[in-house]
């Protein structure tokens, strides 16, 4: 018998393949090309000395232990230590509200083998993180869009999509990717009231949450609710993920979530199956630099790259960029999103951009419904200053030469 | 509206849950008791100052690498490395044959991701593996049994389950958990050649392969069809798992999977919406351990150890169990199997030995179809020689105890 494995595939990875931009974007990786295309934290903020103290100390000290099998749920003080944390911050939480993870993403995995039926509806944001759509299109997820403008999600409409019933809605309230946008207090007060109304449960994934270069911290959508319940511990319908990926290593692969014990329990049984755990060894060097304050000091100098980077940036496009293209203001995070103007396709741009050694995500694969043609994502967490001066300079020669052919072939 | 986690969950969840001899157990976890129930490695073999010695290399030379984001395939030299030695063992593949997994059990879970719809048939072992049914029942998978005997899988009627068209075939050939018996060279050659004639894939799951205690190695079930198929790179129907939990740590969770590079391209697609990536310090240490030949020194370590307490826990058991019980006499690996006079349960045998403060794992839910009463597993790998004579001692006083009781409760 002829064996083929594209027959054998199972029906649902249809959704699952590399995407044409993906392939495009591998040949921005070379040296000589500046990529605001991916994700990824500045190397020159990691505290790679104290993980090294740490690391050699764990293994002196406890080293059969940081290399044998953990528990799934996560290694006992680094769940205690998110407990009396989140705790302090008026989350009345227990250990058996915690869950680590296996970086954030996995959060989202486990949520959608918990959560998602082929076929259920998933609400999320338009423009949305294109990850955890690819983590719930493995289960067979469908999706409806919540539109969102400068201050997040949108409240308008909302009650509506909710009553079609989707499983869970999936909101990423601070400095957004790929939006940058943050959900303002008010539209969080109305996100947690309106799913509380219809039962329907809210995936808040914060990974961003401690990157903030301006203003004050907005509560989670979890403390809001805890707060109208007024019960501990927490028994809500919130589902909180986040991640020392952004503030110590994503190299790591060490995130948590915070849930109803009923539903951490589930993700436990979930997460059993998927990889026993979270790497005893990297959850101990986690939780060494964490409980000794370490972390919370260090976000200090990778939130003072980070706001002199975006500052960079906002300062080029406003000089770059023609005035027929706008773009988001983060007050934190890693990202800005960029509207060019109608009828401009950004993969296209992307093509003109690679020819100028610069490169982007265009944002249409980050919307549900084909929509987003004209948007794309920059990245400013990576580059140096002078390497995003320089990059933003020649997007916006790649810009204003697709503009002026664009305006060329327009009729008289 | 009342809001309820249960009513949430997606409908194959039913099938998740920690069994009642999962709680039963927790308490075996106390020092008093001696357990043959987990399936640790020894941590006395760990080799922890090689480890700290590995990292701190790695951090002062690449720490900003270590601790940065990795391509969801893997650590490039560690990939390298697999397909170099495989290549060397006959078996001809390049790195787009390979993917690094957050050890084997992600591997299973991701075949599970791309390979089971729901009501999917897959054909395992009976016994088989506990872990990897909780992997599959969250994709929806149903199974079909292949009986095994002292040999393995049996090979008479397997052509039959064959022709009902499972999505795969799941086989673990060497010193098998939890049967601790191995695939005979003859069934080897005879499987892959049935797998090949209707089409259908193998899983081949071999963490356990390099603890090898007699005899010689057995071609690996991928090995033998890439030797039917010769053509390289290998593009056959067999995907194969291993990992370093066995040799080095299951702390760092870090496996492999080798694979015709569709399959491996698609298993790369879902790894990506699973975690992104598995841990890359982890990644680099396991790399730095075995491309230097320090692990294949440090296994014969390890087998020396767990030789000795399969010697002694088979000792043991001549000497302590009634003559109407019987077991396997596994070459390696780090679990015996027993088998229980007909009528007495493992699971009323289990309650009597916590009393005597002994404990291991009743049989039945490693088996699909409600079998196994009266047979249960014996892990040998992680309690010292004395533990373990003491531990066989114990449970014969159960064992004995309840055949005297069973007898008397049978009418002359």
């Amino acid at each position: 018998m002829t064996f083929s494995w594209s027959e054998r595939f199972a029906e649902r990875t249809i959704h699952m393949s590399s995407s044409a931009i993906r392939e495009l974007l591998k040949i921005t990786e070379r040296p000589d090309f500046i990529s605001f295309a991916g994700g990824l934290p500045a190397p020159e903020v990691f505290p790679v000395a104290e993980v090294a103290e740490a690391a050699g100390r764990i293994l002196r000290e406890r080293g059969a232990q940081a290399l044998q099998y953990g528990a799934t749920e996560g290694y006992r003080p680094l769940r205690e230590w998110v407990a009396a944390r989140m705790t302090g911050e008026g989350l009345p939480i227990t250990t058996e509200n915690v869950l680590i993870t296996t970086g954030s993403q996995q959060a989202l995995d486990l949520v959608g083998k918990i959560l998602v039926d082929p076929g259920s509806q998933v609400l999320v944001e338009s423009p949305t993180y294109l990850a955890a759509l690819q983590a719930w299109n493995a289960y067979g997820a469908e999706y409806a869009q919540a539109p969102a403008d400068g201050d997040g999600m949108r409240i308008v409409g909302l009650e509506r999509l909710l009553r079609a019933g989707p499983r869970f809605v999936y909101c990423l309230p601070n400095f957004q990717n790929p939006g940058g946008v943050t959900l303002t207090r008010e539209r969080r007060e109305r996100l947690v009231a309106l799913a509380e109304k219809h039962g329907v449960p809210v995936v808040e994934d914060d990974p961003y949450r401690e990157l903030r270069f301006d203003g004050e911290h907005l509560p989670r959508l979890i403390q809001l609710d805890a707060a109208r319940r007024d019960e501990a511990p927490y028994a809500g319908n919130i589902i909180y993920t986040t991640t020392f990926s952004k503030i110590l290593s994503p190299g790591l692969r060490v995130g948590w979530v915070i849930a109803a014990r009923e539903a951490i329990a589930k993700l436990t049984q979930a997460k059993q199956g998927t990889d026993l755990h979270t790497p005893t060894f990297n959850q101990m060097i986690a939780y060494e630099l964490a409980s000794t304050g370490f972390l919370e000091r260090h976000a200090k100098i990778i939130v003072q790259a980070y706001r002199e980077r975006r500052d960079v940036m906002l300062a080029a496009l406003a000089t770059e960029f023609p005035a027929s293209v706008t773009w988001t203001h983060p007050q934190g995070g890693m990202f800005l999103w960029v509207t060019l103007p109608n009828g401009m396709d950004a993969a296209d741009l992307l093509r003109d951009a690679i020819e100028q050694k610069v490169a982007f995500v265009p944002g249409a694969p980050f919307h549900t419904d084909g929509s987003g043609a004209n948007t794309l994502r920059l990245n400013f967490s990576n580059a140096s200053t002078e390497m995003i001066s320089e990059g933003i300079q020649r997007l916006g020669v790649a810009l204003r030469a697709r503009l002026a052919r664009q305006e060329e072939a327009v009729p008289a």
